[in-house]
């Protein structure tokens, strides 16, 4: 009997996941990278001055490295990426399911970051380290329309990458619902909304809280803002002029995890 | 009789800052230039498509605009820059004194950032946005070990470059001496601090208000630290993780902000 589309496409998309691989770059990034055993590692490719910085990182990580002479570099990132001589190729990290993940370990009220289209490595980033900084849960975003786990973001993540869940689900809105079946209340951030920020976590105290941040720009999608619980603003002194949206993550994460 | 040799120097570095131009480039930051009737502008060279997006905003700055050709797009900045078919040649702005500018304009109390040994053009780009959002007087900046007002700051400021005054003085710790006498109480971030950012804003209502911001990594100087009223850190759920510079500061904007 054939199988129906829906299973073979299902399949297909499983093959596709697992053959995925990133090259992560810079001596930061590899080293937290070589310390995660936690981290799939199949390629390090180093030059020999490389090497001798992270001999520790690598023999404890058990990899054997492919010294390269530093002229013949050769490995899939952008030319102009400052990859210090050390790159290595791993999977994408296995975080669990939004409910395994997003309950928290007990210490303090669940904290968690939705990305709405946010596709800048560099923000992403930065969310990352700042989610971790202020104790979220995780950092969620959509499987498409997100960025991917590249060495760009784990050289401005600056090890948050290792450390900080970055969990890609199917459909935002789904898991908006399933945050709020689970007891969070589901913020989303928005310079139109009528509520403030801090208005909005009154009374918040021990609940469990979620911000969804969307891209600079467009913002939060229809279908994000009829989900959401409550559209918040951080309150802005001037009329004009927005807030780079990990700048504005960073401010909610820092709110939030006062309330 | 022959000039002092710090005579000399003073106005040779005088020449100098008259000789400097930036050129900035991409729609958005040509646009915001040409609206600012505080922008000096030497040059504007733009393709027929960027011509015809912008012209109104030519028409009314009353500048000759060059037309070239997509492929002869030849001015001096960075290949990599999305230009996208227009750059502008300009001068720095003038903001005036450290005095006249910090101030304020009279509405709520003032309250300035200084940047010790930012340089990272991104990084500063998003703190004039998240200054000018939390309506911050001023950034400033040292003259040397600062991020010049280039067209990659000029993007990620995204207008605030235009309407955020950017100073640069010459000494930090004279600069912070002269905010204290000017009735400023100065705070130092530092993630090693004791006192945290909150405590210290504790009984601030009114007050003026400086934060100073260190370099990611080696942090503030201690000519700095020795220099301002009191060191305070973000509480940080977390042990290890560090904010990105720019989310510090726009955290400690909010929460400054707010006193």
């Amino acid at each position: 009997m054939k199988k129906p589309k829906w299973v073979v496409e299902k399949e297909q998309a499983k093959r596709k996941a697992a053959a995925q691989t990133v090259w992560l770059f810079g001596l930061h990034a590899v080293r937290d990278a070589l310390a995660n055993p936690a981290r799939e590692k199949l390629r390090l490719v180093v030059t020999q001055n490389a090497f001798n910085k992270l001999e520790s990182d690598i023999a404890a990580a058990g990899i054997e490295p492919e010294l390269v002479d530093p002229r013949k570099f050769n490995v899939p990132i952008d030319p102009q990426s400052v990859h210090q001589g050390a790159a290595l190729e791993v999977k994408p990290l296995e975080w669990g399911s939004v409910r395994d993940v997003c309950l928290g370990a007990g210490e303090g009220a669940p904290l968690v970051v939705l990305l709405d289209r946010v596709t800048d490595p560099h923000n992403v980033g930065a969310i990352l380290r700042s989610a971790e900084v202020f104790g979220a849960e995780a950092v969620i975003a959509t499987a498409r329309n997100s960025a991917p786990e590249t060495g760009a973001l784990a050289k401005t993540a600056s090890g948050a990458l290792e450390r900080q869940p970055y969990l890609k689900v199917r459909n935002l809105a789904d898991t908006i619902t399933e945050l709020q079946q689970m007891g969070f209340l589901v913020f989303g951030l928005d310079g139109e909304a009528e509520q403030t920020l801090d208005g909005a976590l009154e009374g918040c105290a021990g609940r469990a809280v979620a911000l969804v941040c969307g891209a600079e720009g467009p913002g939060l999608r229809e279908k994000t803002k009829e989900t959401v619980d409550a559209l918040v603003k951080i309150p802005f002194a001037r009329d004009f002029g927005s807030l780079n949206v990990s700048n504005a993550a960073a401010v909610a994460l820092y709110a939030a995890a006062k309330r």
